[in-house]
C-alpha cells in the first residue's frame, strides 16, 4: 500500500487549490496516510509554551493536496476510513489564549484579560488515554477521528483551522474508522488534505483543543460521478448524517438539517415535509465543534426510520 | 397520592409569579400531575387547521403553579420524574407556518411566503409511536419527557413557549423518567410549571413539533435549602447535565458548559481549568430545541469521569 | 397638565398586564411625565459601588403603568414626544461587571474574570455634558432620549431591562423630542410604561451604560384604532422608522426592514420586492443597542425617497 | 499616471498571495485604478437572467493585485481615496434568490421557495441616481464608493465576495473618496486588490446588491513601517473608524469597536476603560452590510471628541 506523507516542512496551512499534489490516487485505491498532530507534533512536554509553539496561521498541518485521479467537478469523492493508529504514547491538549468556547477570542472580542495558557500530556497506551496523572480521572476510552478532512474549493484556500462547504476542521468524532466521509469535488483531482488526529473528543470540543494526536490511517477512496452535494456527509452503520458550518450555530444547524432532508427526498422518496416531521420526531445532533473559525454541527438520520421499500 | 390538573380554561401560558397556585405540596412529596398537550388536545383529525387551534399567546399550557411549602428565594427545587403516561391513544405533530428550525419565522424574518400548515397524527400503543400509517416507517420507541419545566421569575412572567435559566420550554429530552431535574426558587414556593409532553422527539426538535401529548405523571419535589444554581440542572443515573438556553446558539452552549464546569468545580473539587479541559475531552451535549424563543442546549458530563476520592 | 410619576418605591420594573395603572390618560392628551435614571437615582458620587446598588431584577425603574382610555387590543398607541428636560445637574455613567458589549455577559459566558466596576459622575449644564472633569474631552450635546418606552404584552411580564415587539428597553436615541412612537396596544389601556432618560449615548450603548438621567418630559399620548403593528415604529420629519429587537443582531436587523418593507407596501403603494431594492439603495440604519437582553436596531427610510403621488 | 487595469478574464475573485500582480506601484504614489461592476458590466437590460449571469464563484470580479515596493508583513498599507468617476450612464441593481438579508441562503437555509430573480438599471447623470423610470421615487445623490478594498492574507485565499481581517467586501459607504483606508500588509507587496463601486447604497445594503458600477478612480498608496492593525480603519475629516467583519452581527460589532478602543488607547492616550465608557457616550456605527459572507460594521470615533493635548 502507498504511504502517504508530506515532507517535513511540506505540510498544508490552507485547504485550496494552488499547492502542488503531493501523491496521486486512483478511484478505489487503498493507501496509508500519515498525519502530525495539530501543533506539528512540537509540544513534547507540560512545560512548554504553546503561545510560542502555536504561530498563526501556521496550526494544524495537514497531509495533503492528494489527487484523485479522474475526480472532476461536480463528482463527490468518498472516503472510507478504516483505521487511524496514534504514532505516539501520548496526546496532546490545552488552554490557548484566546480561543476556546468559554473565553474571548478575535471574533468575540472582549476587553477582560486572557485565560492562562497550559499543555497537558495524556499518554495512550492498551486503547485508552489518561487525562491526567494528578487527577483521580478514569481513563478514556481511545476513539480516534480526524479532526479535519476536506477537498479543495474552487478558488478560494480556506485555513485549515476553519470547516466549511469543503469539509475542513469539522471536528466531527463521526469522521472515525467504520465510516464513509463524502466531500464535494471543485477542481481536478479534488485535493484531498487530512489531518487533526484526535484520541478523544467531547462534543463542542468546548477549550477547543482535544487529545491531539499524529496518525497513521488506511483510507480508501472513490468517487461518485456526476453527484454533487452541499455540504458534507458521513454513513455509519446506522445513520446518514450532514455537516453544517457556520457561525452563528442556528446556521450550522440549518444547513446540515437542510442537506440530511434533501438527501432523504432525492435518495429515499421521502417528501421533503415529511421528511422534515420525521427528524422533528427521530434524528440525532451532535455538537462538533463550538470553537473553529465556523462552527460544526452533524445532523444525523437513524436509518431504522428509513422507508422500507 | 394527590392529583395535580388544573380547571378546564385555567391552564397558565406564562411562567411567572402572578397566577394563585392551584396546589400546594411538601418538600419531599409524591403526587401525580396531569398535562394537556401543547395544542390544548384540541386537534382530534389530521385535517384540522392549526393555524385556527394555535392563537398566540395561548399556546402551550401548563399545568400549575404548584406551590411547594417552605421553597424560599435562593434555593434549589429539585423534581423526581418517576414516570409519564400518555393519556390518549395518539400524539399530535405539525408543520406551524413561521415557526420551525428550517423557515423564516418572527425573529429570522423574510419576505419569502411561509411553509403550509399541517397535522399528522401518530396513533400510540404498545410503547410505539406510529409515524404514518401511509409511509413505511418503522415506529418509534416511546420515549416520553415534559418539554417544558420551570419555576416562576421573581418579577417576569415568561410565555410558556420560552425556555430560560428558570427552565420552562427547554425541549429537553433528558427532562424523562428516572432524571432528577434542578430548578432555582426566585419567590416563595417555587411555583412549579410543567407540560407539553413529548412522546418522542429529535434532538433540535426541527420542525418545531414533537409527539406531543397530553399526560400523567408521577414527580417527587424536594428543596436544597440555601444553595443557589445558575441555570437548569439534570442528573441521570450516568450523566450531570446543565441547560443553557439563549440565542445565538453558541450562546446557549456557552451558558451550559459554564454552569457544568461551576458545577464539577463547587461539588467535585475538579478546578474549572482542569474541568474545561477534562470536558473538552469527554463531554456530552445535546441540542434540546432550535426552534423555540430562546435555544436550548445540553452539556453533559458522564459521571464515570468524575475525580475518584 | 397632568403630572404622572409614580410613588417612591412603586416603580415597575417589569413590563406587563398585572400591575394596577398608576394614571388615566385620554387619547389625545398632553401630559407631563417624571422618571428617575436606571439606578433609581442612588448614584451621587463616583466612589459608589454599583455592583451593590444595582441589585437585578430591581433596575431601570420605569414610570406607569398609563392606562390611555379606549385603548383596545389591535390598535396602535402613538406618543409624541415634545419635549425631555434633566431633574438632575449631572448624568451617571458606570462600567457594570459581566454587563457591556465589550465584556462576558450571563449571556455569553467564559471564564475569565470580569472587568471591574466603576462609576462616573457627567455634569450637565447649558445643553453640555461633561464627560469627565480629568480628562480633556470636549462637552457632549445634551441630546436626550427615552432608554425605555413600551406597552404591555397580553401575558408576558417582560423585564425593564430587555426590549422587544412591546417596545421596552430599546434605548433607541430616535425616541426623541420632535419624533412620534408607535406602540402596539396589546392588552385594555396599552399600559404605557416610560422611563431610562439619556442625556447621551453612542450609537450600540457599548459599555452597556449611557449618560444616565432623572427626567421631566411632555408628551401627548393618541390612538389609531383598529391598525395593529409587528414591532415599534418611530416617525420624524425626515424618516420612517421600524425597531427590530432580538438576538442575534441581524434578526434585530431584519425585524427591522421587514416592518419597514410591510409599511412602505401598505401606507405608501410601494411593492415589497421595489421597497426591499430601495432600502438596499437609500435606507439608513442605527444600531441602538448592542449591550441588552435583546439587542435593537433601528432601520430608518428618508421620507425624501416615498413615492411622490 | 499609472492606469492600472485587469486584462479581460483576468480578474481577481479570491483575494490571497497566489496569483501574480497585475502592477506594481512605489509608496507614496498616486494612480488611477479602474474596476468592473459586480456582475462583471454583463448585465445590460433589465431582461436580463441574473441566475444565468451569476455563476458563482465568479462574482465581483476585482483589479490587482497590486504590488506595492517595500510593503513587509507587519506595516499598514493606506490608501487615500481622491475619486471614483462611473464610467457608464446606469448602475444596476438585483435580486438574487438565495442571497439577501430577507430571504433564505445558503448559510441561513429554509425550506421555502426562494424570491424571484430580478434586475434593474439605474440611470446615472449630473451626480444623480435615478432608481426607477416607472416608480416616481426622487433621485439619489451620487456618493461612490468601493464596496471591495483588501490585502492578501498570509495563506488563505479569500472569495472576493467576502469581507475579514484583510479588508475585502466590506460594503462600507466609508471607503469614499477624501478617506484613507488602513489595511494590513501579510505578505511582501501587500497585494492590494480593489473592485464593487457603487453609485449608491442604504446602510446593511439589505437586498444585498447596491447600485453596482464600473469605476475609475484616483488613489494614492503609502505604507506606515512596522506598525500592525488588527482589522481595517477608515480616517476621515472627522471620525476615526475601525471596520470589523463576522457572524454573527454583534460579533462584527465587538471586532469594530474593540479596534477603535486599542487605537484611542494606543495613539490618544485614553485608558481604554475610558475610552469603553466615552464611545458608550459618542461613538456612531455604520451597519455596512448584513448580506455578505460576513456581515461588516464600521465603528466610529468622533474627532471632536478625542482628548485635547
Amino acid at each position: 500500500m502507498k504511504v502517504i506523507s508530506n515532507s517535513p516542512g511540506k505540510y498544508a496551512y490552507v485547504i485550496g487549490p494552488y499547492a502542488e499534489p503531493t501523491e496521486t490516487v486512483e478511484p478505489g485505491e487503498t493507501f496509508i496516510v500519515e498525519t502530525l498532530d495539530a501543533f506539528e507534533n512540537r509540544i513534547t512536554s507540560p512545560d512548554d509554551d504553546i503561545t510560542q509553539i502555536v504561530t498563526l496561521p501556521f496550526v494544524n498541518p495537514l497531509t495533503g493536496p492528494v489527487y484523485v485521479n479522474g475526480a472532476e467537478q461536480g463528482d463527490t469523492l468518498t472516503v472510507t476510513i478504516h483505521s487511524i493508529e496514534v504514532t505516539r504514547d501520548y496526546g496532546v491538549s490545552a488552554l490557548i489564549p484566546e480561543f476556546g468556547g468559554l473565553c474571548s477570542t478575535v471574533f468575540t472580542r472582549t476587553l477582560q484579560p486572557p485565560l492562562p495558557a497550559r499543555v497537558m500530556l495524556h499518554p495512550i497506551a492498551d486503547g485508552r488515554v489518561t487525562f491526567s496523572k494528578d487527577l483521580p480521572i478514569a481513563p478514556i476510552p481511545y476513539e480516534p477521528f480526524y479532526g479535519t478532512i476536506g477537498t479543495a474549493p474552487e478558488l478560494e484556500a480556506v485555513s485549515s483551522l476553519s470547516p466549511g462547504f469543503h469539509g475542513g476542521n469539522m471536528d466531527a468524532a463521526d469522521v472515525c474508522p467504520g465510516n464513509v466521509v463524502h466531500l464535494p469535488v471543485n477542481v481536478p483531482g479534488a485535493l484531498l488534505h487530512i489531518g487533526d488526529g484526535h484520541a478523544a473528543q467531547g462534543d463542542g470540543e468546548v477549550s477547543g483543543v482535544a487529545t491531539e494526536i499524529p496518525t497513521r490511517g488506511v483510507l480508501t477512496v472513490d468517487l461518485i460521478k456526476g453527484q454533487a452535494i452541499g455540504t458534507p456527509r458521513v454513513i455509519s452503520d446506522d445513520h446518514l448524517m450532514a455537516v453544517g458550518s457556520a457561525r452563528p450555530m442556528e446556521d450550522a444547524a440549518r444547513i446540515a438539517f437542510y442537506e440530511l432532508i434533501m438527501w432523504l427526498e432525492s435518495s429515499y422518496s421521502l417528501d421533503r415535509l415529511d421528511a422534515y416531521q420525521l427528524c422533528s420526531q427521530v434524528a440525532k445532533v451532535r455538537l462538533a465543534n463550538m470553537v473553529d473559525i465556523l462552527y460544526s454541527v452533524v445532523a444525523k438520520f437513524p436509518k431504522a426510520y428509513l422507508p422500507v421499500r
